[in-house]
């Protein structure tokens, strides 16, 4: 790779605890982002994180872990690049920002914290599923809901190439 | 105060550009903690934070500044205890966990995460005014309404009391 | 205390695991600390952190512990305004920063990163008995040692002031 | 690339500002790490961090920078992956707990505040002209001196595997 060519990061967030139809989506996803050779982050543990990694994996993508722990062990089987953070669920802030679009498949209360973290960043979020918003009555339009893997992660690569 | 004796710290967040409506509620939220006798944390900076701090101030309060930056004078001018972090907005995950209740009022995404740290640490979330949140359509209850200040303030010491 | 008096915030470091002498020496820095009025920051641990603030109570001063972990329960019993940070030890550029001056006793490698920390943000470190540092065979000189705990303290506040 | 083939991270540490010798040290760190199959991790800005991974990339060698700022725009051209931390130097923690050992180039404060979170992980540290520590006038042993470029190199990697 010469200089400057830096690639395409999507960032994957979602639940480490998740259902069976959530972990479809999430490797479908995966898959997807490898095909058209983006980088995937994600926090680097189990549910959500680890099914996208592996989907990602088996079309031969790279994948990346922002670990909470003090231990690159704690990364899924399918993580080829971990960083080791040790700082708990505050990770949540880079692993949204190192993304230029995050896709939030399901997700829990550290989902959210990644999806306001993108948001403030101005990095696009595309819904599988996840956290919708309203205030004052008013429905939060930022976060874009996409039908399927495929198009939430042609929306992603659209979104990107736009800004 | 004796060995022990910690009091109760009550967090208070919202943005830092925000209504005069807003102002005149988190100045109330202050004023009514410092008669309680919590002490109120907050991000430090302007807005809700600074109103907040300025009632508080107004009746003898303490109050703790958790800073973004890499200066004690970024503070606002009520702050009595500056916390430098250094560490830009991904401080938010302090002010959420450096409280035993939020209260919410009004708010930006940097508020969103700070609510999403909460509520993931189990911590009680007191809107006045601030996001709701659904999931798969279904209206996350989690965030408990209050009618106006004084209201917020009793949810939120009320909560940590049974807890 | 009117708008804008924020007094003097002093940081106390040292492991966790210490002898009796450095136990001896915090808890009379901690002593003089609260006898001079500076509000006293540590890590909120045991040790050198638990040490300065059982002196520092014993007089009458104000206590701060910025902790690694997610509960205000890990606070030593003398901590009295318990910061959660929730990110283990990469929480110790807070303790550094938070100081306008840094006491160091005896102390470990996680006090050997708060140090540098201080240094690289020009805050003033005096050595009771804490690493010595040199580069290329040069010692470097920014590290003041103190002869006792008074000297230490009269050492902080005058740095302090100067600047 | 299998599961659970992670390859090796070797973290390269250094001041953005340095001298020429340094600039040269770091190059052909970074040259040799590559030829060895070794992926860089740096803090991704200029100095002993661009010449490491400029060496790196002449190689064809992967190059990882954990930022401080909120954009990948901030990366040294030679960064291939870059991670978004928006916390500044309080991510110098994850810089040294990310790799596997620890080269030190020359270096400033921020280094030795990489130092001792690698020395407090357990993560063996090489240096190349940087600091040396002392308690109580005894040297601290835990930094091991190399000769030379390839020297360091060899010592990162002989420590890695036997560990």
């Amino acid at each position: 790779m010469e200089k400057g060519q830096k690639g395409i990061f999507i960032t994957v967030i979602g639940a480490s605890d998740c259902s069976a139809e959530e972990t479809r989506l999430a490797e479908e996803v995966g898959r997807e982002l490898a095909r058209r050779g983006a980088t995937l982050i994600c926090g680097g543990l189990e549910g959500v994180m680890e099914a996208a990694c592996r989907g990602a994996t088996s079309q031969g993508g790279v994948t990346i872990g922002i670990l909470p722990g003090d231990s690159r062990e704690d990364a899924n089987p399918y993580i080829r690049i971990p960083i080791v953070t040790g700082m708990g669920y505050t990770r949540n802030a880079i692993v949204a920002k190192s993304g230029q679009a995050v896709i939030a498949i399901g997700g829990s209360y550290g989902t959210l914290s990644e999806i306001a973290y993108a948001l403030q960043n101005n990095i696009p979020v595309i819904s599988l599923g996840t956290w919708s918003l309203a205030r004052g009555g008013v429905v939060d339009s930022s976060i874009i809901v996409a039908q399927n893997p495929v198009d939430a992660v042609e929306k992603a690569l659209g979104l990107i190439r736009k800004s």
